[in-house]
């Protein structure tokens, strides 16, 4: 029985035949799709769980699961080492994510998940921001300008007409190199030092904060006079007290959890209360007529990061690397011939 | 960076060039010095989480992950499916195991936990019955000759000098298959019927149990005069409920768990308070004065399956791929070449 593996080239090839923006297109509609009509319930999805430490360095790995009854489970495997970027120039958050077989337990294929992530994380706010922003939303404000924002904003492109980017970031490489990272949006940045993110709030239409502020110094800037109808996706938030937005904006705010029992340990929701915290991505999306009640006042997407956007964004790519033939299949379970005869296995490979 | 794949072949091929009693003999050693000499701390290992569901069979994805100060993580990914003998002529369990470099989070590498698990559950007893048997035991006895058997004793050959092996199964297929399955041990194979089990059980030196029992059915005999320190390595207890060896021999015995807060939870240690159980592998490694206090007396060691012995398979196994050269290696996580540009890593993949 092989187990299939997508190298990063495979994920490249599937990127470049079939198009960033229509892969953003299409995994907008199946995620839509997908927690419109699944049961997510905390037995197919409970919340992740990890092992932390502290030698060699900091770091965590941790593992997502996912299941509906397809007769498919994922698994992402989540490196999380904060020391990365200054002492290996690597990204801090490294992912791979493993399909199962339900039927048999089978190992069917494993392929990146730290690009995947990047792309299902924007996905998601553009799932979002279609539901709960207001119609004819022009000015996209960025607090973090660093790999995220670039799917933030791209992402958001295909659901909202972007006139101007606003973006700010506390690290001026960050700034300045963003327009660049960002050029095939063809839209106007105009980037704001600390003293105008005032102007950054007040005049944006939809706002992504997707920071990497540290757990317990939160948050980036103090309740202000929004544009009505204001959006914000909150992505950065994450950890157990790692916070991005202020209390008294979220309460008088519309949120939405992605995964309301992730949320209120790791989001924006860890500060309010459950009577304060409105209905979940999958609800909405079920419940149209909620969308439409609230998008003219102020919303609020609570992003930590779901599992089954992760089954579902390898789900789709393990379908282009079929329609395309990519992939590399390599049998990895030793499988007796004889059930009974655990050395049966090696009959048949050595030759 | 590359992910290196361990294929059956490559499995195969070390088992041949190394040979399989050395490959017992070796990792009889390493998993005696690694639990000796390791901290296992349960932020370390902490006990085995997965999902179980109904549709479209009844099945269970889990997950074992280990880790001590060497900068290596291991997950093992086991699949427990009870159709798949009958269904689909697959064992009930398929496992693979990722390794992951702590100080990145990056996965080092994947190879099979099927054949690997085999192994290190017979290699644990072997630890456990050369620390607990008496000198000269010559008779094994075993309850339950499916796939564990044959690794149970070939293990147990590589420790204690065994003449005669006195086996029963409820299977009479697997009875009689057993004694060609391990034909290669050369030792008088005795098969008994189920009102012969009595004569197994006191005639005995050392017991295997390794049976499937459904939870809720056992124990599988009543309790018995056994022989002068009798050591038992009881390996099918594995799941709440699912017990093997009856109360009352169990409160009269040293009892050894592999890893004492998983077996108080689905090892034979379910049945008992805490004052009825012993010190766990690990401690009787350090303390040698205690086996050789009670191994004259009843010693059962409850094997559950412990993440670390899969650690240190998966590292022996690792080590012998390097040796040899064997493995596949391709580049799976998307590492962008610009940290804060998600989209540069397919630059240097699209040609």
């Amino acid at each position: 029985m092989a187990t299939k593996l997508l190298s990063r080239t495979d994920i490249g090839q599937i990127v470049q035949r079939v198009g960033l923006d229509e892969l953003y297109d299409e995994l907008i509609v199946e995620l839509s799709e997908a927690f419109k009509s699944s049961n997510l319930s905390s037995a197919n999805i409970p919340p992740r769980t990890g092992i932390h430490y502290l030698k060699p360095n900091l770091g965590l790995i941790e593992w997502m699961p996912a299941t509906i009854e397809e007769g498919v489970a994922t698994l992402k495997l989540v490196g999380y080492h904060p020391s990365n970027p200054v002492m290996r120039n690597l990204p801090t958050i490294l992912a791979s994510t493993c399909l199962f077989d339900t039927n048999s337990g089978h190992l069917l294929g494993l392929l990146d998940g730290t690009f995947l992530t990047a792309l299902r994380t924007g996905a998601m706010s553009a799932v979002a921001t279609k539901l709960l922003a207001k119609d004819n939303a022009k000015t996209l404000g960025i607090i973090g300008c660093g790999a995220q924002a670039v799917t933030q904003a791209h992402a958001l492109s295909r659901v909202i007409d972007i006139e101007t980017i606003i973006a700010y970031d506390i690290d001026q490489s960050a700034l300045s190199s963003f327009q660049d990272r960002i050029s095939f949006l063809n839209v106007t940045v105009q980037t704001v030092t600390e003293n105008q993110i005032g102007e950054l709030l007040t005049q944006s239409d939809v706002l992504c904060t997707c920071t990497s502020e540290e757990p317990g110094i939160g948050p980036l800037f103090a309740d202000f006079n929004n544009k009505p109808g204001l959006h914000i996706n909150a992505v950065g938030s994450d950890f157990p007290k790692k916070i991005e937005l202020p209390v008294k904006l979220l309460l008088r705010s519309f949120i939405c959890p992605d995964f309301y029992a992730q949320a209120i340990v790791e989001g924006e929701c860890q500060q309010l209360q459950p009577e304060n915290i409105s209905e979940d991505i999958a609800t909405l999306l079920n419940q149209p007529e909620l969308s439409k009640q609230n998008r003219q006042g102020l919303t609020v997407f609570d992003s930590t990061g779901h599992a089954f956007s992760d089954y579902v964004t390898s789900r789709l790519f393990f379908k282009y690397s079929n329609t395309f033939g990519l992939g590399t299949e390599i049998e990895l379970e030793c499988v007796p011939s004889d059930p009974k005869n655990p050395y049966s296995f090696f009959n048949d490979s050595i030759t």
